[in-house]
């Protein structure tokens, strides 16, 4: 008996994605699909968004898990799945495989964050720390898998996977049938590859094109046919995979329509709209269809589009981050470095300019001991908000007229 | 022609309310009520969220502004309307005036935060400022509203607005019959007048339970007919009203089965709940019902509760505060000041101590100005990261091991 190539597309099924439907219904919840105006009045398009982020682990990965766990003998449920992961993958496996008894190990590499270690416990996973990254977490994997016979599963390259994560288009589709367009982040390319499958299935015309960060464009090289490098910190830590599927590298190429490429200050920018005018948390992979939008604006005017906002796991002293630095780009948030002569008032003369502008000041730090300062003056970084940008240069202005030598300074060049 | 006084809660009714559903459809967002396996678990309730923060201005006061907007003639239109408010009424009114085309004038303190007098801007509202509270606002508003003869749109205290508020509940028992319980905070009491009216007509077995600040007792007091006293700086904003209304208290008086108080700090871990746990932002008036759920769990255990999470709008720079304290409260993020000798190596020292046993240090401060501190040391204020409590704890012997003197410090306690 010969089976398909492992990389034979044609192993990816409308059919199987809607038993797939069948079979999640009830126990991975039928996320909301909502118009969101306030994103078509930022983007030009008629935008949607599919909040994959509130499914109870927080990420659209339960859907696969989910159906890979179902697929198993009961003889291999009883050995137990493994899976490796420092992310969504890992607690979707454990969150499903806690529910039906499965035994679950997740391998993590030892410096994975605290909170997703805990929430994986937390559905009953074993977490081994092995390694340094990700790919010497998995040779550990592959001894603990191969000694206690586990069985795997994998976060993409995989049909059962594959057709859990296309549920997700059979979803938006009878939410909001008008959809014209679906954006949608790449990883490994597990989601895009099933939700091609089905949204190409239920609608023809519908286009589907993926997002990936210009760091890690694995699956843009391999559909352009181009070589590329995937490397460097990303905030969209989710997508930042070196080594995308081979079945899900030639479903891409059969059904997707195209690949973009979005910088980080585009997926920051989309993370904080997310925050600010929907008021919903997405991590970086989640925001990357929403960056797309933002970094292409002209290609999607007008276009009823369908973004899949995939997960909303992130630490939120970092989201409190992207909020100050979209705040500084908008100019709505100023530092500025004055150096001032050392001697009692100035500070009140300064902040009085300030306030009576109506600027609003949040901070103050005062340095006498940087090696650029004479000796009897200090610098002191202030910053403030304003209504807008031109507001700020106003403040500014008015600290210049009044002898003071400012200058601002960048994101980032504060002490703090 | 005498009409009924206009405490008498007759005024209000389940009629009114579905007619005020159908005038709305398309217009405002029927916003999902999903199930919340975490909070079910955190609480002990079967809990449900209805997220009224995924609005369009991100909270529920649009339903009711739409239904008075629609109630004016089209003389009344043309003059245009008038509100105060420094927060969700304003945009409600606003946005909702802007899409009619209706004039709309707001009157907001003069220290109201700049990104919601922007917001209201945006919408097309034109937004005056005067006084410095709500009170002072309410006499510019009132000799603005004579002098042009403008129709006020009162923020709870009108049978439209509660008819528009009630369409929440008309929603919610369509999409999660089975609930048992609804939670409602209670600001000046539109919200729940309207959810009680229209629960009750739905399904008089359901119990609905009002949400008060311990700080803003003020429907608390009407119900149970005692003096209060409302003042201080609550995290809940949105419901610190002095002025409850008068129409409102009688509905509230004979349709509503309870008021709960709760304190600032149940209201933080409801905030910091929805945030980390369900990925959406709650400001601390939409965090109210859940707050009363960690407040008294036994009161809705094993129940089917229904929480209205009314808002969204929060400063995130707030929300980043709110999420660090939780960390401190849970002993996930420890800050200790350490009196040293003012040596070289001694920070490497403790760095490593630290390090060694998996604690992640995010923060350091080193002191050398302190008064209490002997001329040739130095304090060192360090915060790390530790799995739990537990961990903490071990941590900190180490370190007294190795003879330093290490205290504990209190949130807020620290320089920043």
């Amino acid at each position: 008996m010969t089976g398909p190539a492992f990389d034979d597309p044609a192993q990816v099924t409308f059919e199987k994605i809607q038993n797939a439907a069948r079979l999640i219904k009830g126990a991975v919840l039928e996320t909301p699909c909502l118009p969101a105006p306030r994103l078509s009045q930022l983007t030009g398009a008629d935008v949607y968004v599919k909040y994959e982020n509130m499914q109870v682990t927080g990420a659209f990965k339960e859907r696969g898990a989910l159906v890979k766990l179902s697929s198993l003998t009961e003889a291999e449920q009883a050995r137990g799945v493994i899976a490796v992961s420092a992310g969504n993958h890992a607690q979707g496996v454990a969150y499903h495989a806690g529910r039906l008894g499965i035994p679950a190990t997740i391998v993590m590499p030892v410096l994975t964050p605290f909170v997703k270690i805990a929430a994986t416990r937390d559905y009953g996973a074993e977490v081994v720390l092995a390694g340094n990254t990700l790919a010497e977490a998995k040779e550990e994997a592959d001894r603990l898998a191969a000694e206690k016979n586990l069985v795997w599963v994998h976060p993409y390259d995989d049909p059962h996977v594959i057709h859990g994560q296309g549920t997700i288009a059979i979803e938006m589709l009878a939410q909001q049938p008008d959809l014209e367009v679906l954006v949608v982040p790449i990883g490994g390319g597990g989601l895009i590859s099933g939700i091609a499958t089905a949204a190409k299935a239920l609608k023809p015309s519908i286009e589907v094109i993926g997002v990936e960060t210009t760091l890690y464009p694995g699956m843009w090289g391999a559909f352009y046919g181009k070589e590329v490098v995937c490397e460097g910190a990303t905030i969209a830590e989710g997508i930042a995979v070196r080594d995308i599927g081979r079945l899900t590298t030639a479903v891409v190429r059969e059904r997707v329509d195209d690949i973009l490429l979005v910088s980080e200050t585009d997926i920051e920018r989309a993370i904080n709209a997310y925050l600010t005018m929907l008021r919903t948390i997405a991590e970086g992979a989640g925001a990357a269809g929403l960056a797309a939008l933002l970094s292409e604006p002209e290609r999607f005017q007008a276009k009823r589009v369908g973004l899949v906002l995939c997960g909303g796991n992130i630490d939120p002293r970092l989201l409190s981050k992207i909020v100050v630095r979209e705040l500084a780009r908008d100019g709505r948030l100023v530092s500025i470095r004055i150096d001032t002569p050392d001697r009692p008032g100035v500070l009140g003369e300064i902040a009085t300019v300030i306030g009576d502008m109506q600027g609003n000041v949040v901070d103050v730090e005062h340095h006498r001991l940087f090696l650029n300062v004479p000796a009897k003056g200090a610098t002191l970084d202030v910053t403030f908000e304003a209504f807008d940008r031109p507001h700020g240069e106003r403040i500014v202005s008015a600290l210049r007229e009044r002898g003071f030598v400012v200058r601002y300074l960048e994101i980032g060049e504060r002490m703090d």
